[in-house]
């Protein structure tokens, strides 16, 4: 039997297994959950074991610990680093889930639980793909080395420390990451992009305290206001950002990427579902994926003043603070575009108010070359594990740990995603479909095999 | 002895009922203070009797009880209804006082408790001036009744219906409440004009659910974005609202008023310390005093969208809100500006995002006559009192009891305040300068004395 053919052979058990990792309800940034952390790790470190891995730790960190593990099995060939997270969002609002989020259930080709598809269902398709190697009683034809965090959901304070700590155990040629969708159902896609981000807080102080709306109101600065002003005209009336300088390192998208990005099949229905109303908008000139992939974006995520609960209450606050983030395309800076952000905001304080900016966190915006072989082994696995060539796009959001693997160990990282658009990831009835789990382990395998192929 | 000899011969008398009044912990707005709210109302009324009058009663309403007296000792001649509350605001924060709340601690001629000043003091006034009538054997020469609530911190939800139920029993020629603060120490005021209010609530809606911002930013219309430029424009650049029609039905202020309010002497240097640089700002082309009393203003109470709690989260919100209070002045019909309001910012809807507005609640504003022969006889009765004749000001809160008293009623309300500007009414260390509590029981019975004169 060949690999693929013993996972086809054993999808029920690793099924049964993947059941298994899911009842444990490991939530990073609940300390009630702390020994189901641990709990995890060690079921994962004796997955790997039982998968045919021989080097196995669980590295404790400042946090939740890291499972590490690596079967150097070709020498000479190529190594592959796999990241994952055995780490899950919190289930909450509870309430809203058909079934008990750690009591995995299966409805319709698709099995429903917190974690199924971030990240533990992907995590555990490269698990398996070893798994039915050893079982094949076949040698995986490259190295690989495995890298599973329990913080993704925290923001991995530990990861970069820990990466640098073991930089040189991590060597490889290329890092792999299955924590993503495709673009839309039978459609695998390999993202090449991703944006960064600059993350920062606007303090805005008027008053020294807060004061009666009826005592002051009409003869003081609200800072409430003053705050909707500089938020306001953050954007012009196309949609573009109006910080000075903001634009000047974005990459312009040429005419072979426009076209590019143009045949990637957008499902506009789940768009227009999700945004509803708010649809329909974004930076003139450019198109749906254009702008959620290759262009940069700004934000408010978060806004908050004076009296916020229920009813009335006749107060003149003294502060209004906001959160506002940049999504970055390369070859914008983080530091860079916080310090325009800071200097320009600040710069709109007046003498009824002053302005206070804070850059919260930033992350770097990725390109990965897509001639590079690990990204053709990867589009020629892909075709084999659903039958179809991917596509190759861009995507809004940000994985930090792709930028960790570029700048701490030099990697390039293929995004192999298997999840779909409508997975539910940090909302309630998360599921990932049954069918993309087995299909997955099979791309995984193909993709070294592949992966093995291109290197000679 | 006249009663006002009467009254400075038992000073010390006088202070001791009122410490002992403060002890109560009368604290409408908590549960836990049930009792208190009796033994307070039972207090009064006993106190009442103690003090000559015949006709005391504690009446139920849904909630915490009137306490209602009367004593028509003045066939003929005019009645005077005077209003109180001998409720309290909640002490929190206990730790910011420097004596307890409810154990009355005097320091350099002030008495620190709460409600001192906010209104057991003042109410105590009104009950030792008649006490004072009583110890010296005469009759007061009009006829007085009383109206003490015990929900006035509450927002005063049984008053009217109480009012409206014994109309007739609360016949008068006019009212007179003690709750309020002269403008500067050492010289005594009237007011005789309070702002309305129109409290809104805004909802701004945009996709059905929180998105993620990597995911979804640049694509979708921002509901907090558009919030702000909403409340942004609530106001141009000379400080002036736009909502049309708002300033429509605004009694101009004709040059005998300007220069009366001219006369006021506004306390700058409390202002600025309370406005800070929040302060020298408003409406172009009106003073401090005029913007604050006599003009309305439009003021965001709240605002809130996304997350607001600490550290970084990248939702892109579905919805965004503020709350935001108009104060009016004469003519504006609080519903009639609330309609205004409503149809202007609803008006801003665009295809991204839907806007909603609510009313949460209204009071007119009030306009006395100076040249009412109560007005004119509590200008003698101050002047009397402090030494000092009275300005005549406006003030920019509303106290809703005083339209209610005119619609109810039918009664103008004369505002015989003897606080001070800095007694940190619904703050820790609430104080009443002992000195206005004595001087104020006289004024009271100058007051009483001189609307006899004046009605002859």
């Amino acid at each position: 039997m060949t690999p693929i053919e013993q996972a086809r052979a054993d999808r029920q058990g690793a099924l049964n297994r993947l059941v298994e990792f899911l009842r444990i309800p490991s939530v990073s940034t609940d300390p009630s959950h702390g020994a189901d952390m641990r709990r995890a790790a060690d079921w994962l470190a004796e997955r790997l074991r039982g998968a045919g891995v021989d080097r196995v730790r669980v590295d404790e960190t400042p946090g939740h610990p890291v499972v590490h593990a690596e079967l150097l099995a070709a020498p000479g060939a190529a190594t592959v680093l796999v990241y994952g997270h055995y780490d899950v969002q919190p289930p909450d609002p509870i309430a809203l889930w058909e079934s008990p989020p750690f009591e995995p259930s299966l409805r319709d080709g698709d099995l429903y639980a917190r974690g199924a598809c971030d990240d533990k269902g992907q995590l555990m398709a490269h698990v398996e793909a070893l798994a039915a190697y050893t079982a094949a009683g076949i040698a995986p034809p490259v190295n690989v080395k495995y890298v599973f965090e329990g913080e993704e959901e925290i923001g991995s304070p530990n990861l970069a420390a820990w990466l640098s700590a073991h930089a040189s155990e991590l060597e490889a040629d290329v890092a792999v990451i299955s924590d993503n969708a495709m673009v839309a159902p039978g459609q695998p896609s390999l993202v090449y992009g991703l944006r960064g981000l600059a993350y920062m807080e606007i303090e805005v102080s008027g008053a020294p305290g807060d004061l009666h709306s009826g005592l002051y109101g009409g003869a003081v600065r609200n800072p409430a206001s003053a705050l909707a002003g500089i938020l306001a005209g953050l954007h012009d009336a196309q949609g573009r950002i109006t910080i000075p300088g903001f634009y000047d390192r974005v990459r312009p998208l040429d005419d072979a990427e426009r076209a590019l990005l143009a045949r990637v099949p957008f499902d506009l229905t789940a768009f227009n579902r999700a945004a509803g109303r708010a649809g329909a908008w974004g930076e003139a000139g450019y198109s749906l994926i254009e702008r959620l992939g290759a262009r940069p974006s700004l934000d408010i995520n978060g806004m908050g003043s004076g009296w916020t609960g229920p009813g009335a209450k006749t107060v003149l606050p003294a502060k209004a603070s906001a959160k506002v983030s940049m999504r970055l395309v390369p070859d914008q800076d983080p530091e860079a575009i916080a310090a325009l952000f800071k200097a320009h905001v600040e710069g709109l304080s007046e003498p009824g108010f002053s302005v206070e900016v804070r850059s919260l966190h930033g992350g770097r915006p990725a390109l990965i070359d897509r001639d590079l072989p690990a990204m053709q082994a990867a589009g020629r696995a892909l075709e084999q594990g659903f039958g179809k060539a991917p596509v190759f796009t861009r995507e809004g959001g940000t994985i930090p740990v792709v930028a960790d693997l570029a700048s701490i160990l030099g990697l390039p990282t293929v995004m192999l995603g298997f999840g779909l658009p409508d997975d539910n990831l940090h909302a309630p009835n998360e599921k990932f479909r049954v069918e993309h789990f087995h299909r997955g382990t099979e791309t995984v395998i193909a993709f070294l095999d592949e992966l093995a192929k291109s290197a000679r």
